[in-house]
């Protein structure tokens, strides 16, 4: 007799994403159970399904050292769809007075985000925009030295609360940068990108052996695969690739997003998509090239708007889950009100209702790609398989309630095997 | 007293173009000639003023093995500007059926060359289009293998006649090109850019130590700039950077190209400005992107055309020659006759007859950049200083002609010092 499974519905959930483990439930003498009745149930994705926490971090603590009641509602709703938050760590706003970091402030953000079982990640350490302005007067090899300083304090000051990174934010253009000036543009200038980048995830190692050390860029071009093929040849460590697709002038499309990927994909490292936006009101003008230059006096979000932005959400969704890849897809708002460049990309109104959007990424993280709790008995050997995504889960069974894990390492054609005993000796 | 000198009118030259040296001329005993005449001529440039010689190549000498009329002619027109030829090693025309290479033919065209005094460069030893179809079929690790021969048996086969080669060939593009089946860009993709540089670089330096090795690419946006500091991070030592700018859509602007030009300044590499053209005829619209999309029935040279080329070819050559990083500058095409796209590119009509480009272009090589011969008279130390462009020269004396070179080693503001001895003893 084959194993009793309990399994997601195998229909439209990439294969890939689909792994089993064989449980094996036993009494407190290690006898396994059998025939018990077990309940099968999903507590976590191991895919990040990401989005920013700037709004916890702005948004003040009342009196009483608590946020207010819209602050605590929004963060419901993020923590009911997103397993992962964003946390701002640009150097201009954090130690916007040199000596008086933001640290204090923001692990507070971060327990309170972390207490929600939501994990955290960093962005960025090294940028060359959003600078503090008493960088610009100081030499290059000052600038330099205040750089690793920020580094290995921001890395050590979090670890274990944040230990993801992006390291580096957006080399490709860093040195030849323009657009402002700024105190990393020369160093990245005078050192050269693979130094700067060498630099950036040396330290950050450091500082945090165990940290997830990412380059993020806009850039998808060609420039950006050069960069990562000479900082790979350079023997310089990153453990995944950041790629931004703010798409506020449209939706790329499947076909368009899923090459990019492949390009990017050809390095064998993990690929997050670091930040994802979709605007629910009028498309940005196509011939806009810099994002930033496009401001208006109001961006709102419409019916018509809000359809589209929920449709194309979902295709953005599927089609990256379905590339092997991926491993993290990170949103870039979840509110509207204070959202970047003005733009309705959030998925929850300024008013605090959720969009279509929010429900649709909703459906698909909770309900269609998530093990509903499923009954089912072992069978006489105390044995029940799970196929579902990696993540963490829990057995009910007598009373209990026992944790176990599906790996992303585990794979549906090659069992996973794991014992899970109950305690109590009524079993 | 001053040491007397002939000197370059130094007016509109770069003082950086202009390198002092000082000669001392004696009599076959070594003794110092005071006062005596002499008379101090060029007779080569050491920045190399380039061209293709793609049209010596395929122009099949005559029965009696002999080049034609008409290709003397062409010739003669080529060597009174340019020093240089760059000669074409496409593989699939040069060893367009496996095992028989086109060597005798190439080596006749560059001995032809050389005997005028043209020096040679060879385009491209890696490259993914013009590619041998008889590569098609092969897997990836045989493709490698005869490319690897290929680079070894050219560089090998023509060394000392071509000592400078484009080892590879816009490679930013080369693992995702789409614009046609090859055999490199699949083993591009596989081994990633840098290896194949290095493999390009490590076999042709083999093949001939003393060569002048390239990169070459049209893509100058940061991509590029990632490239080239991925292959210096990775050790891979080459000797110059080669830089294409067909401007079929009209000239950039001295502005633009020497934004560019610093931007690639900064590696401290020589610059070659491997492949520039520019148009005599109306100019290719804006919009298309890969020039070669762009097919017209006739593209006439015409009058208005002619005298815009000429004005920018001057303002290009300028701007270029004042920027010190700058060695040499190539002109992608002689004659309008077979030129690249059919455009009205060349400095010769297909009739033969100059534009006003070419005699543009040769007063500011062989006139305004050139020390015509200049009389003077040495010192009573025997001295006569001489500045003008690095090159070749010789002093007329006591009817003798005296080779000596002014190198781009010399400086015109620390003395460079040189011996002449006359060796007829009636001086």
């Amino acid at each position: 007799m084959p194993v009793r499974t309990v399994s997601l519905p195998q229909g439209s959930t990439p294969a890939h994403r689909l792994h089993e483990t064989v449980l094996t439930v036993t009494d407190p003498n290690g006898a396994p159970l059998a025939g018990a009745e077990v309940v099968v149930s999903q507590t976590a994705h191991a895919f990040a399904f990401g989005n920013i926490g700037f709004d916890f971090d702005f948004v003040p603590p009342t009196t009483d050292g608590r946020p207010d009641a819209a602050t605590e509602q929004l963060a419901d709703l993020f923590a009911d769809v997103f397993n992962t938050a964003t946390l701002p760590f640009y150097w201009g706003r954090f130690e916007a007075r040199q000596g008086s970091p933001d640290t204090a402030r923001l692990q507070r953000t971060a327990r309170w985000l972390r207490e929600r079982g939501v994990r955290l990640k960093g962005h960025p350490l090294v940028w060359h925009t959003v600078q503090p302005d008493w960088l610009l007067p100081l030499p290059t090899d000052e600038v330099e030295r205040l750089l690793r300083e920020r580094i290995r304090r921001e890395v050590h000051d979090f670890a274990g609360l944040v230990d993801t990174w992006d390291a580096i934010n957006e080399v490709v253009i860093m040195p030849v940068f323009d657009n402002g000036e700024n105190g990393i543009t020369p160093l990245a200038r005078a050192k050269g990108r693979i130094p700067l980048v060498r630099l950036a995830v040396e330290e950050a190692r450091e500082a945090n052996p165990a940290a997830t050390l990412l380059l993020n860029d806009f850039d998808l071009s060609s420039a950006y695969e050069c960069l990562i093929e000479g900082v790979l040849e350079a023997g310089i460590r990153i453990d995944a690739i950041g790629l931004q697709t703010h798409m506020h002038q449209g939706y790329w499309g499947e076909d368009a997003m899923l090459a990019m990927v492949d390009r990017f994909a050809r390095y064998g490292l993990p690929l997050h998509l670091t930040e994802t936006s979709l605007v629910s009101g009028h498309l940005m003008p196509p011939e806009i090239v810099d994002l930033n230059d496009y401001r208006v006096d109001e961006w709102p979000s419409t019916l018509e708007g809000e359809a589209r932005q929920a449709d194309d959400l979902v295709r953005h969704y599927r089609s990256l889950v379905s590339h092997p890849a991926v491993e993290a897809i990170t949103y870039w708002g979840i509110t509207d009100a204070g959202a970047w460049l003005d733009a309705p990309i959030g998925l929850v109104r300024a008013d605090g209702t959720p969009k279509p959007s929010y429900d649709a990424l909703r459906r698909l993280v909770k309900e269609e790609w998530w093990l509903e709790p499923s009954r089912a008995a072992t069978d006489e050997s105390g044995r029940v398989a799970v196929t579902a995504f990696a993540g963490d889960y829990r057995l009910g069974v007598a009373g209990e309630s026992l944790p176990f894990t599906i790996g992303p390492g585990d794979r549906a054609d090659r069992d996973g095997q794991q014992t899970l005993r109950v305690t109590n000796s009524r079993a």
